[in-house]
């Protein structure tokens, strides 16, 4: 099941590019004319949004078949064949462009965490992802990250709780914040709460938080963080960690590494459909 | 206005994030707290996108006051503040991911595209986007793109002919794919041609392009071909062209210069909700 | 595929005649009891919309075989069969109001525009549409315009700059208008400019206006217009042209002749369904 | 309240047009310039659709003032005015298609309707709708109706039981047909019959029919039938009146004349927008 | 075919339960791990509801098989199976609780709605529903009932005119309300008056009403009203029926009884799915 | 901000009542005409769901006046007044069903879970609802159960991990369900298990469950799981529990007791508009 977000974003798409026809295709193809093509991987990358493709090409013309070559995850060499498109000309290219779009950032975020992922190997920090997704894209790109390798953060407001600096100061204090959620939240969540400073930990875990959130320690402080908070909560470490220091940090200890850029910043990989 | 597009892609975005409420917020705050804040910029970049930032505070509380400092298109330095935001506590930082996570990205864009048409000033080319852009996001990219003092390209399919080299293979040469397409999409569009060597050029405008547009040529050959055609059709570039290669396209005399980068490979820009 | 636009549509038709059922039909008829019809023209006619009877069917009951027998553009005598019915007896009565009233007006424009298009025959014009189309039908109407062999005009504001009195007037004269059109509308569209008079021609192509439309001019008038334009622009007339006036503006040379009644007062032709 | 309905085939109409900007009124106008128009009646007419395009013109820019100078229902004569637009130029202009597009063609149903219900004055018999209205307009088109002094026939399926040859020949008589209706159809409702001949009255009436729809009569059969109905029932008469023939079908005495024309056959009337 | 409406209200309840996924079962069960169960009662009910509760499934993953057993309006035993279920583990632990919500509620409806059919077995009188129903959820609680034995009240407010105490007082009177209901309101509904006194039913029946609906009378007071009415009018009486009076009620002769319990306050009954 | 599931359904509210208009008061009354009404309970009850019965009646018309006299969460005595509503007659009457079966729905929910509440009062023990709620109610029911002064379960399938006996039978075992839940799921979630049996309890402690679900035990039951879990989890009871038995679990010791009843089976509460 598709849900019915990710059904009205697929319908904006479309809508937004081909709502109105097709006036090149229409102009130049036969109704009736067929073609097959591939998508190709112009690069190395991991795939991502294979299902959305195809249900790109499926909602224009539901004649198409579209077989995907790979699972969503799978990693690819440039010049690899990711799927076979077969169909009426017509729909082909004009569902091209969307289905590429999605494909390309999709896996761009897929590839994107790859790397992370791949840069922590064996020091048993997990990857997470953060609620700085592309409007609209929420459940799309946390399945890229997963496609990638790396975990997903709360889903939405509702998903945890995450008592942040602006809490707490608007609220008066670590513990004030911290024992108003554990009243107040649903039982089935988690309290998560964010320190800048060591002298913070203390006061969160006292209060009851389950997990503290480093935000912007660097790695030394982590470890310190690490070693202060034992088994009494989970460790989650955040704040501007970039491809060149996330190794530095998993290895200072914590249980997760929470990495914005895995969505705000990934850049499309390059794939294409050839005829 | 905003069209209707826009206002479901924003509904996505809330329904999302805060569909079933922010618990932390809701367990920590008092309903009627209140409080003011200011968005900041953390690094140097071209703004975009306010009207959406205020429209999802809005939407998440009538009650909330935004107060945009500057509009669409400002550079603004780091530390300098883009709008003031006060309103119900819970709401601000309800409101406050979603909010930023369009102006970031939007900003991005917009940032991104001011850097391209910066490069090419003097030049008389213009920095044109291309359809490779988020899906479900058309629209607010192509204003990001024009915020950032770029040019739209054709907006949907049914904007503008372009023939592609697929167009052409599956049509039998330029000549045929030409002539069809005056003959059968509305005259109130221009027929765009890609040829991918100086050799096409001629045929395209024997048979009537209003547009040749040079795929993958390097500078040299752009400068070739701009000659060639002189004033019987307008000059489009395109492929793969970079920060650091725009302004050696440019001088080469093209009417347009299209970057898919733009919209499809923009990182989110740096700013922040500062209480 | 149906455009979400047209989905809507068939949505919102069904919805307002049957959403709360049909109390005759269920009422009177056992839920499996079947039944076989035929929908037959009762007049001459160029039948359209075939596709949109078929899908309102289908979404009322799927176990609901709708066959056509002719294609979209075909003409009808009177007593022909266009299509054939079959299925649950509830099903086809309930949806046969609805499916007769887009059958029924969608082939009243096209029947409509063949008659302008055969009243045109071997003069080079082209008979075409405009924007007067039934509000919500926008999609539906131009299809059938086609399918009476006329072709469509830009099919919204977006796909074309045409450029009326009103904005010469708010403008401050042609010349400035076309400039700015030039200047600022995405290069893949023309820019076709209003004319009300011979002398305001010359203006038009001097400011670099692609299309002439000579708005309530005479046949006369429209052969001096185009002897006085040549190649150097297309040329459309427009203005309350009839049946009866449309065979002397065509012999006047123009390229395109635009009527709003196409769409806009095509009454409904004779279709029913017998069972 | 505009019912959900209504919102949603304005919104298509809007988008449809409009969706993806105005490219001509966005290249030649500053954002911020201001116009003010009038909305003439090019001929004489019946309005309506007043409240619909003030909500088009509100909806493209709620600082739009539009003030109706009369009411729906009013008769108005060549050139007076309907109404007063005041705002700025590019939301007038790219509104001003979709507005007149709805009022035309409402207006349209409302003036034919006026004409019918002229045409039988001082008879006693009331013009009523049909069913055969324009998909998705439903609501608007019966209100045109009533605008123009018509009364509406049931508004959708659930509103009313008629039973028509097609059900009686499924249902094997009128005599099943009309006990089965009146066994489970909500008693709120009255229950109609269709006759095609005198013969079938007396059946109808014994089985309990409230209404008597006499298809096809001519006139002279019609007042045989109001004779011999008297006061067991109401009796409508339908099939093929026009404007020629209604006030004869009036003068033989039936309640009520229906006329699908109304809706379905009603050519836009003219209106324009002055600056 | 399911209304609009109701797919809207199925797409509401998957999202709200569902639409950010399932974290649950997509931890613990392998993608294409299969299961069966069944839907049993696990006390004596009526059932309703079945074709909802497999749209649900099969929304959730068209590959799950549902297959009831029983029809709906089927009286249950304890234990005795409803319908089987066959599919992926994932899809239908995910879509449980989300069918069986609406399994439970409807045929609740259909229970209590049976009871009070039993109850008045004999006499001649219908059980008919109110608009009391669950917003929403209008068509689906009026099909319950049906399935429990009952018949419908007017739809919604368009299908069917019914003057209450407030119209009354409002408009001035019976008769001046009850006139202007039959010149205004379409000729295919009858005409309903609440009366709350015997002295109110002469009023009502002079002026045309076609339906008496005696509200809070006793049934002693509902016998001399259906002396009083004869076979002027029809008969319904409204106002805290119970199980325990409705005979009562029903044995005083009215031809409906309409209970606003059937919707607003059935429980739900106990249905559960057993792998 | 009320979310846009909860807009939808009101939309679906009123659309199935009066969609299609209120022919009773559209006939009866001027379209001016004005009065003034309140709303009053009719029996003692707990108030909820006031912002939507104003939501309901501003809908229906902008210019009607909702003063709500109490908030939701307020007991009220039998004839004491709720909200006061002024504004046009058709408009109060045409939203008056939908309004009230909002709020006595809600008002339902919230006095039963008041009674629970009260039952347990100074226990130590919090009364929480379920995911057995009006299907595309979510939002409401648990809104009213706040107002009860209950708190909430998990709102969603992604906010909270409840492993259930299909869960454990089909995952082959506690251990396997929870270890693979503690890997995959976000950590933001605690992981709830539930138990059948006191065997179970520590098994799913020892695979780090943070809340045991005591399903179907007896009060007795209950006290020696409580002792035997200690701190080392949070407990909560399900299963039948009613307002006679619920004080008895809650002295046994429990943190938390789940109720389906309170949205699945509260009656509407009476509460009426009074002119």
């Amino acid at each position: 099941m598709l849900s019915p977000a990710v059904e009205t974003l697929i319908a904006l798409a479309l809508e937004e590019d081909l709502g109105r026809g097709d006036v090149t295709s229409e102009a130049i193809f036969d109704a009736q004319a067929k073609v097959s093509g591939q998508i190709v991987a112009k690069e190395p990358l991991t795939v991502a949004g294979l299902a959305i493709a195809a249900e790109v090409f499926k909602r224009v013309d539901e004649a198409t078949r579209f077989a995907a070559r790979v699972d969503d995850g799978q990693r690819m060499g440039k010049g690899e064949i990711v799927a076979v498109v077969e169909g009426r000309t017509r729909a082909l290219l004009s569902a091209e462009r969307t289905a590429l779009n999605f494909l390309q950032r999709l896996s761009g975020v897929a590839t994107l965490t790859r790397r992370f992922v791949d840069a922590v190997a064996g020091t048993g920090a997990r990857i997470v992802d953060t609620r700085k997704t592309t409007p609209g894209w929420r459940a799309l790109d946390k399945e890229a990250v997963r496609a990638g390798g790396g975990a997903n953060h709360r889903v939405d407001l509702a998903a945890g709780v995450l008592i942040k600096d602006n809490h707490v100061a608007a609220c008066g204090g670590v513990k004030a914040a911290v024992e108003r959620a554990r009243a107040h939240a649903p039982h089935s969540l988690r309290v998560e709460v964010e320190v800048t400073e060591l002298l913070q930990i203390d006061e969160a875990l006292a209060a009851g938080a389950d997990i503290i959130l480093l935000d912007n320690f660097d790695p030394a402080q982590v470890k310190r963080a690490v070693e202060q908070i034992g088994d009494r909560a989970i460790v989650e470490v955040s704040g501007g960690i970039t491809l060149e220091t996330v190794r530095a940090f998993a290895e200072a200890g914590p249980d997760l590494i929470s990495v914005g850029a895995l969505t705000h910043s990934a850049r499309a990989v390059d794939l294409s459909l050839e005829m």
